[in-house]
């Protein structure tokens, strides 16, 4: 294939919302991913980083996911969520089911920043959101949350609702692939990554950086 | 380990002038090769480049060793040698062997670019030396073609000396590892690697690059 035909990523779009929430990752890598310095994007999608102990590639979606969702569960958690009025409410048909789970936990979603009021026969008009959120992006993350069958949100325990619902916030309003980022973006990004309580790792489990040993790159070079 | 504290590379000293030239490898890389984009360094040994099908690795010396010996070697085979003259003869002394060995092949030395005189009782004096090398570089870079045993000597076609003598040379010339690269130098770099007719592996079948590919980086995130 020549240069310049390259197929662009396949866009992050499979929700995910109900996978079981993962936090129970090892963190002895965080050292590790304070120490990074960023050297650019491939695809504009993973940043490449040079580590004392190797290189690393760091899926920049999955990255900023965990930083939000840590931040946005902490501000729940603190009774203080960070929340944006939007200029025009917007309104989002329910179907009987979403209605159903709407009712469920309309104070859940209130207590992580959104302002949701009735408004007329299985409609609601959204008139705030959890900050960072583009407005584009609200209803698509409302019917994804609401999906959620009855019968599994009346199992769900407080703390993995509060879970779940920041995870689908963060995954929301984190930058997606094929976005460029600037070098201040990226060393932004691995910092606020290396605060995180476990940086490998995305809210649903999937990894969020691979790392190539140095050992193993002189080993593939025959130089050991 | 902390940061900073990362052990430098090994230094590549092991000689090895006398392995096979390797020049029959697949070229159908150049094309890739030629469309990476140098992101930066590791370790200031192993440029990292992004290019349309992913995420390459390359040992900046062994691509350097790759450019000037197919440079040292056409220009042999042209009979114009760059040669550079040194501001003060550098006296090397010889065992018995080198010394036969030496007889052997001067004229060989001579059509690369060295000048080399008889100074006495097994030692002569270097006048001249093929174009890049550093002075510094030149007795261990002559004990080393000279260790070619006499009965190898006489089994070598003039086109297998002739290789030997420029791969030689070239490991001497070429830029270090634990050598820091500004842009402009790793782009020139792998623009001259795209011209060679073998970019994938050093005169003595070492490779240059190693490629992640896209498929690979994607599957690894859970991508596809």
């Amino acid at each position: 294939m020549p240069p310049g035909s390259a197929p662009s990523f396949p866009i992050d779009s499979a929700p995910h919302s109900r996978a079981r929430i993962v936090d129970d990752l090892p963190t002895e890598t965080l050292a590790d991913v304070g120490s990074l310095r960023p050297l650019g994007q491939i695809k504009e999608s993973f940043i490449i980083a040079s580590g004392y102990d190797g290189l690393w590639i760091i899926d920049q979606h999955v990255a900023h996911e965990r930083i939000l969702f840590e931040k946005v569960l902490h501000n729940r958690q603190a009774n203080a969520p960070e929340s944006q009025r939007l200029l025009m409410p917007i309104i989002v048909t329910l179907t009987p089911e979403q209605q159903v789970a709407f009712d469920r936990i309309n104070d859940e979603l209130f207590a992580a920043g959104f302002e949701i009021e009735p408004f007329g026969h299985r409609t609601v008009a959204v008139k705030a959101s959890p900050a960072g959120l583009s407005p584009s992006e609200i209803e698509t993350l409302l019917h994804e949350i609401l999906e959620t069958p009855d019968r599994e949100l009346r199992e769900l325990s407080i703390d993995d609702l509060q879970k779940q619902v920041a995870a689908t916030i963060a995954c929301h309003a984190a930058i997606k692939i094929n976005t460029p980022l600037d070098p201040a973006k990226m060393r932004w990004l691995l910092d606020e990554l290396a605060k995180t309580e476990c940086p490998m790792a995305c809210p649903h489990g999937r990894p969020i950086a691979l790392k190539y040993g140095l050992k193993d790159i002189l080993k593939a070079f025959h130089r050991i």
